[in-house]
């Protein structure tokens, strides 16, 4: 940690420091970012990149009374170090240790929470009329990048906030022209015309002068309204859009800069208008390998400082590179599969598929909401679309799943990457409700597979299903066990792995690995004898099956990585209680809690869905 | 039905007649709509304000070759009257009759279900890409009210169309300054501002030859560049805000006016990129206690024609006005509570609270997200927000009340009107899937109440409690029963009606009725004893009251007027199994399926909710 660094116990600390010492500063910063981050891995290219915008916010404004909100809060770090938890941050993203978001319970200086994109307007619009009704004075200043800003909701909140007179509300606009990958839309294409353009406060007076001195306007200036239009919008309102919806745009302005940034935050203090400002910054900034490649660096892994390059890189594929190689596969099969995803090309492996057919694959920004829908319109018109986004980010298309693709039995698929657990992300990204979420929708068909040959037999299956299907699958490496399991899929039916007789355990998806584990204790030391089933098809479910099983055992034991309630576990439940009253049904999954951060083995564990534990538990089943 | 009416059997009929023909056609169409509506009921004013403009797109565009989408889909009925149904019409809304909005089963003109607001930009755009790769030619056309504009998912996919060439997509946007109850925000204001100027194109040439002339701008001319500025928003670039996400902005247009709207739409069709045509209407146009009231007939129960009375109007509270005078009475004894709803002040009847406390009332327009979130907001800084929304929309804000919510376990109250069945609305508005999507929420808790006096305590209940809550309640006359059983609430307590021994009986909420009479039934025709508990708390269960019941009784009944699964019996089933192997649950509620529209009373037979049914169903259990 360096001279400087060390010096600074809380954000009042920043005041001391000349210009130069806060440019050292954040060289020290950087430093240790990088020093953290190449053990813990975690979010390194925004960080980077929000060094000195994050100093200036500290010394323009007074955090906690006036309102600091990360959207996102993945670019919180630089945030963290200077309030106070520098030390702590080394633990960042582990087990116990501190979050990679902003958390209420670590620091005062965290007012909100964040972890999905573009909510930090309608929360910060919520401190604004707070505290217009308590008549208090402070400031309520959101950072949001130019990625969360294709969001609807925070569309929904500019379209609120815009008017409101003497709101004190400061939007920070963190333009690094990037989400996790480059961004896509009009509003992107849009941030950047008007992102090489001078200071707008300078540019406003030049002009203004500018046109005072032309003694006339004639056709060599104006030569159609066409160019007045554009020139208009490029010198002399660039930022109009914000302003059309009623703020005050500052901008552009170098995030490099301190003194920059200090002049115009202090500047839009002092307007009673809410007010925009409009930051460059470089994501990676100051690392040479990361500022090449900042997707790779926006969530990585630990890393090599002097090379970049990653520790522990496995070998071994993804799911989500499962799932772009056989969408590629089936693609050449099928001209009518089109893939979709929101902001996450790379993430989901869809960007294997798009290498190979870019027409076909359509990145709609951070925008899940309208990459269901827009779905929804191509399936209508006879295609075939694959809609790939983590299972927590799917949340927020639920209306749409159940009101746009089901409720017209349209044939959407959704490949839902990151269902389960994720490890140090923690409980804003764990996929843990989509069983539930999805389970009660009608005409929705819910599969999970046990290994990478199933997923790829499942999306084959579903390309030529005609009706909302949708396939949960978790993070990380694609398991290759059970190969010899490989008999073809079949409408709700369940695959069966090993038969015994004193206890069924159904396993979906992640889980049946573990079962197998825990058929295998549970022979070795109670000498009990399992039948292992591979859910495959969560809903509906194996109802055959199931009154097979009732007749010869006398426990189901459902497995789910997934809350229990709504789960898997209940509909089996459900079905049996009409079925007998013999067979006991027990329902093992994750409790109705959030579940905080760590890695994958420490989490199941917390969760008890490691082997051991479910043995235990099957075991106090049966005693 | 008029003489010219008579004889439009499809779309191109229209083709056949004169601009003089086509206004008495309007008028016919208007008397046909205020004839059928004011004995079936439904939606009247946004109706009446698109005569014209339906007319003047089915004689622009071919459908169903070229593509209309009708945003919400509530003001699709000139469209069904024109396309081949006018008949048929005179059953809209009825059970087994026509849908109040598009239905892709009833016509080749509805290519696009709709029901809630705000998708049919998505849609659309999914048409226009799906053309572009199947290299087809037709036009894509959504008509977007203002009102729907404001929600999240349409900016999103404005963000997503705007610059995509040769898209042949022409959104028109119907402007008629309102949603349900007058709009709000940014964008409503932006749209007042231009909404007077004169055609855009008629100005761009007139503003270009003056430009020509001006032999100098000097001070008298450009004062400020802010006048400078305002001018030009004002006259030269009205849609700049479209045209900033590179639409082509046309308007504004008189939306009563047909030879305009074809003449502006014939020249959208010629353009090569994105055009959003902005068009004025009048909602309740043509009739003056809607064009007066259009709020009070946006949605109508019959009506007679001459006053525009209401046939049948109950005086007794609806328990939405129960929520606005508790509130009002609650916001006396506390200056924390705030009102927050999406666009349905009067729906909700937060109006009334409104009326007593206007600075304490959030409308945030058509934004369900943000209204959430900003209420996450309003709790981090002390505040007791009220969230009212229709069970149905409350959807589109599943993960901002998860995320920010819920995570955060802040202790903001969700006021959840027209849960459970809710009529001639059909199958996008009923709110039979709110206990699914909250039961599984860590931190939430979910309460129904069986009459008026306790909606009154569950709300006075929440605004004391300091965790997430939420109260569903469905659309309509609020109870006043039971009155005599008013014990005061106690967390996660359910409150006993009647003591018997055979079966228990456990109702949620609006089926505490139900479960009285049908134990009336089953008393006088089997002699069997009915328990009757009121669950009052969905989430969490009545555990000891539970295990109480088990050791009495043979049968617990669960009843809920939501989908099984996920449901409230569900967790009732999933806590019994481990308590019991003797105790029989069963659980009675909506089967997995979307639910068509009809009256309550024939929904609930279908649904098997009616007190017949359930004492069926219980009877056979019990054999």
């Amino acid at each position: 940690m360096g001279n400087i660094l060390k010096r600074i116990k809380a954000p009042e600390d920043l005041k001391t420091l000349s210009i130069e010492e806060l440019g050292i500063l954040s060289k020290e910063i950087r430093r240790y970012l990088v020093q953290v981050l190449s053990e813990n891995g975690g979010h390194l290219s925004s960080n980077l990149g929000v060094v000195e915008l994050t100093l200036a916010l500290h010394l323009t404004f007074q955090s906690p009374h006036d309102k600091l909100i990360w959207d996102v809060g993945h670019q919180s770090y630089c945030h963290k170090i200077i309030t106070g938890r520098k030390e702590w941050f080394k633990t960042i993203r582990q087990y116990q240790g501190m979050s990679g978001y902003p958390k209420r319970c670590e620091s005062e200086h965290d007012i909100f929470e964040t972890g999905h994109s573009s909510t930090s307007l309608s929360a910060a619009l919520g401190f604004v009329k707070a505290r217009q009704l308590s008549k208090e004075d402070y400031y309520v200043v959101p950072v949001i990048g130019d990625g969360s800003l294709t969001g609807g909701i925070a569309f929904e909140a500019l379209n609120n906030a815009g008017r409101i007179n003497n709101s004190q509300l400061i939007v920070v606009l963190n333009d690094n022209q990037m989400s996790i990958s480059p961004n896509v839309g009009g509003l992107c294409k849009y941030l950047d015309a008007i992102r090489t353009v001078p200071l707008y406060t300078e540019v406003k007076e030049e002009v203004e002068r500018a046109l005072k001195r032309i003694p006339r306007i004639g056709d060599e200036v104006v030569r159609t309204v066409r160019d007045v239009k554009s020139s208009i919008k490029q010198l002399l309102i660039p930022g109009m859009l914000f302003e059309e919806l009623g703020f005050k745009y500052l901008g552009p302005v170098d995030g490099h800069n301190i003194q920059e940034l200090i002049t115009v935050f202090n500047y839009a203090k002092r307007l009673h208008k809410p007010v925009l400002v409009h930051v460059n910054t470089i994501k990676g900034k100051g690392l040479k390998y990361a500022e090449h490649n900042p997707t790779k660096f926006h969530g990585t892994a630990p890393f090599h400082i002097e090379s970049g390059k990653i520790k522990s890189k496995s070998k071994e594929a993804t799911y989500s590179i499962v799932l772009g190689q056989t969408l590629k596969k089936l693609g050449r099969q099928n001209d009518k599969l089109v893939g979709i995803t929101a902001a996450m090309p790379e993430g989901t492996g869809l960007s294997i598929f798009q290498k190979s057919f870019p027409e076909r694959t359509f990145d709609v920004g951070i925008a899940e909401q309208h990459a269901v829908t827009f779905a929804a319109g191509l399936a209508s018109s006879g295609f075939k679309p694959v809609v790939a986004i983590y299972s927590s980010f799917l949340q927020r298309a639920y209306d749409q799943i159940l009101h746009d693709v089901c409720l017209q039995n349209l044939p959407v698929i959704f490949a839902i990457d990151r269902a389960g657990l994720v490890g140090q992300d923690g409980e804003t990204h764990h996929g843990i409700f989509d069983i539930s979420f999805l389970n009660h929708i009608p005409n929705m068909t819910l599969l999970a597979p046990k290994n990478r040959y199933e997923l790829e037999s499942m999306l084959s299956y579903a390309v030529n299903y005609s009706a909302p299907i949708a396939i949960r699958y978790p993070r990380g490496k694609a398991l290759t066990d059970f190969a010899e399991f490989n008999q073809p899929l079949s409408y709700g039916k369940s695959e069966i792995l090993i038969k015994g007789q004193d206890v069924a355990l159904i396993a979906v998806g992640s889980m049946v690995k573990k079962a197998v584990e825990v058929a295998s204790l549970l022979k070795q030391h109670e000498n009990v004898s399992c039948t292992v089933i591979n859910a495959r098809f969560i809903k509906p479910i194996d109802k055959e099956r199931i009154e097979q099983l009732i007749k010869t055992h006398q426990h189901i034991v459902t497995i789910e990585e997934n809350v229990l309630s709504g789960g898997f576990g209940h509909s089996v439940l459900n079905y049996v209680k009409d079925k007998s009253s013999k067979c006991r049904v027990s329902c093992i999954g994750i409790e109705d809690a959030f579940i905080q951060h760590g890695n994958i083995t420490q989490l199941y564990k917390l969760c008890e869905l490691d082997s051991e534990s479910i043995y235990h538990k099957v075991k106090s089943i049966l005693k």
